[in-house]
């Protein structure tokens, strides 16, 4: 298969630096669209994979799932985008499209599998797929997104996962005008919560360990902050949540969240892999015919959806612009939680 | 406000076996309706309720809330049923009948708190409701169920509370014809289920722990048995059902049942309450939108449905009829799963 070498930032160990280094692109097929990659968003995923915390990464790792740029070659076949314009790339570039979760328009749940943006295995040049932190990427035209053009490109970068995971929940359960939505957790995920939600027309509030993010909270249009430390708040919204989006990415109590829910209301978790520890009550559960839920980012065409949406209501992630070269750091301030609220590179920085 | 004394079942302590005694009955009110109980189908929460198991039971406690009977006697204002109708109560007599659940027609998730057929706080004469181990109850009439004729009314009474328990969480998360429902454990919710599943035209499956209920399970109407201790089989059955009922009483592992669970599915818990564990695993939750719910009995609107549906496709529960002075013995079998499905007492063993 025909392939062209270009430019890439990425990492051969886990306990490597990300440094500049070379990858291979296919040529277009017929149905593939290449694309110039203006921006990449920058995701907790990126450094969990480089630094193969979750012990699956191949090597080499070139991070990146939250990608816009300029289409710069199209297959014979395509009809979605032609040269020139703007595209997205999330967290998916296959899957079978042919399993039951397929035809229904949910990738992320591929029966046989999808293909993550990097990391997934390569169903064209084999090894593992390289993200977004590289000149070019080249994508199967399902896959691909169209970018609203009255948007702030850098800013719409990580719509491309934080925001679908945060879209796929609110629209699975119908969060609508008027709805009572609570967030747990203000990073990436939780700031693009608060303003989808409060973009579908829900009363929303943010529940914050700490009162130091109250400001940005409201600014970001939420309608109140609940500190969830204290335990008079916690009472006052006692039995109030249509859905809470909890987006905290490590173990914690859900109970006290759970209490918060009102009848037929769902906790849906989207940033926590792991046990729930302490145990979780069925009691609130039973009694008030509570769900605890997970959701894994979003399908396709739910993806256009929420771009489509956020491009009718002007709604993009607060980002802070960041060279390819400071890759490294970036990580060190992601970690500490010094970010509000995305890291975006600009690839222009890697020429 | 003026009683009649009553012969009833019950007992003044935790410790002490169920006796005959005496209780009051008041007059009926404009909105009443007094019924002479023919038949009361025999709960676990009886059982728990009269040995203080939870711990809040208010003595004399006279349970029964699965409760089959003769209007004898209405108020000024009942246009629901008159003397002579086939009555039935189930575990509400009564709620706010004002609050956003009411509203709904969810009046097991009374904001306010609905008040259980027995041990609940009696609005009109003070004390615990007295349950229907007893001669005759009387009841608001939008708390009074409508019976269809059709049915065996002995073998109705259990629809009461165990039909209900399972057929709310089935038409919540929309069962269907061609649905594909498992539900764990055969007891008389587990039972019940099965029927009411393969009456809405589900696919039903019953998990069990052990090969020995597999004709039953066949003879209710299931399709398919699966032993949850053989890994093969659980792993025949990954990633199938929409909808899991999960009836088991005692804490008990549901990892291996949100295993089976397809995309987007649910698995309900019906009959425990208490703490998860070993402790629920978000993966499996998250990777394929999955969601672990509660549901407590249901409304009286869902109630009467589930009575007409009942009528029109013929399935009441499979009993054993007992004497009113054989409970205490019953409890000791129902403590050992020695009933094939639900004890009911032949109330006309109390005259
Ligand atoms: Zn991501
Ligand atoms: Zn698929
Ligand atoms: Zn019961
Ligand atoms: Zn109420």
């Amino acid at each position: 298969m025909k392939t062209t070498n270009v430019k890439a930032f990425g990492t051969n160990a886990a306990d490597a630096p990300l440094n500049e280094m070379k990858i291979d692109r296919r040529d277009v097929t017929a149905k593939d669209i290449e694309i110039e990659i203006l921006y990449c968003g920058v995701c907790h995923s990126d450094l969990h994979t480089a630094r193969n915390d979750w012990g699956f990464t191949m090597y080499p790792a070139v991070p990146g799932h939250e990608i816009v740029g300029r289409v710069t070659k199209i297959g014979s076949e395509v009809t979605k985008l032609k040269v020139g314009d703007i595209a997205g790339v999330g967290c998916l570039v296959d899957s079978c499209q042919t399993c039951d979760s397929c035809k229904k328009d949910l990738e992320q749940y591929c029966l046989t599998g999808w293909t993550g943006t990097y990391g997934g295995a390569d169903k064209h040049l084999g090894g593992p797929t390289l993200g977004g932190y590289s000149e070019k990427i080249v994508v199967d035209e399902h896959f691909v997104l169209k970018v609203p053009a009255n948007l702030d490109l850098a800013a719409v970068a990580p719509l491309l996962c934080a925001g679908i995971t945060t879209w796929s929940p609110l629209r699975h359960w119908n969060v609508t005008k008027g709805s009572k939505v609570a967030v747990v957790g203000l990073g990436g995920l939780g700031h693009m919560a608060i303003k989808l939600a409060k973009g579908l027309g829900a009363e929303v509030t943010l529940f914050s360990r700490t009162p130091d993010k109250e400001k940005d909270a409201f600014e970001l249009g939420a309608d109140a902050v609940v500190i969830s430390t204290d335990e008079n708040q916690m009472q006052s919204v006692s039995g109030k949540f249509d859905l809470i989006i909890d987006t905290v990415p490590y173990v914690h109590d859900v109970n006290p969240y759970v209490a918060t829910l009102n009848i037929s209301g769902t906790l849906v978790l989207v940033g926590y892999l792991g046990g729930l520890e302490p145990i979780l009550n069925t009691v609130p559960m039973i009694l008030g015919r509570k769900s605890v839920a997970g959701s894994l980012i979003g399908g396709i065409a739910e993806t256009q959806e929420m771009l489509d949406f956020c491009g009718e209501h002007n709604i993009v992630s607060e980002i802070e612009i960041i060279k390819m070269q400071d890759i490294n750091e970036a990580y060190e301030r992601m970690i500490k939680s010094d970010v509000r609220y995305r890291f975006v590179i600009d690839m222009a920085s890697l020429k």
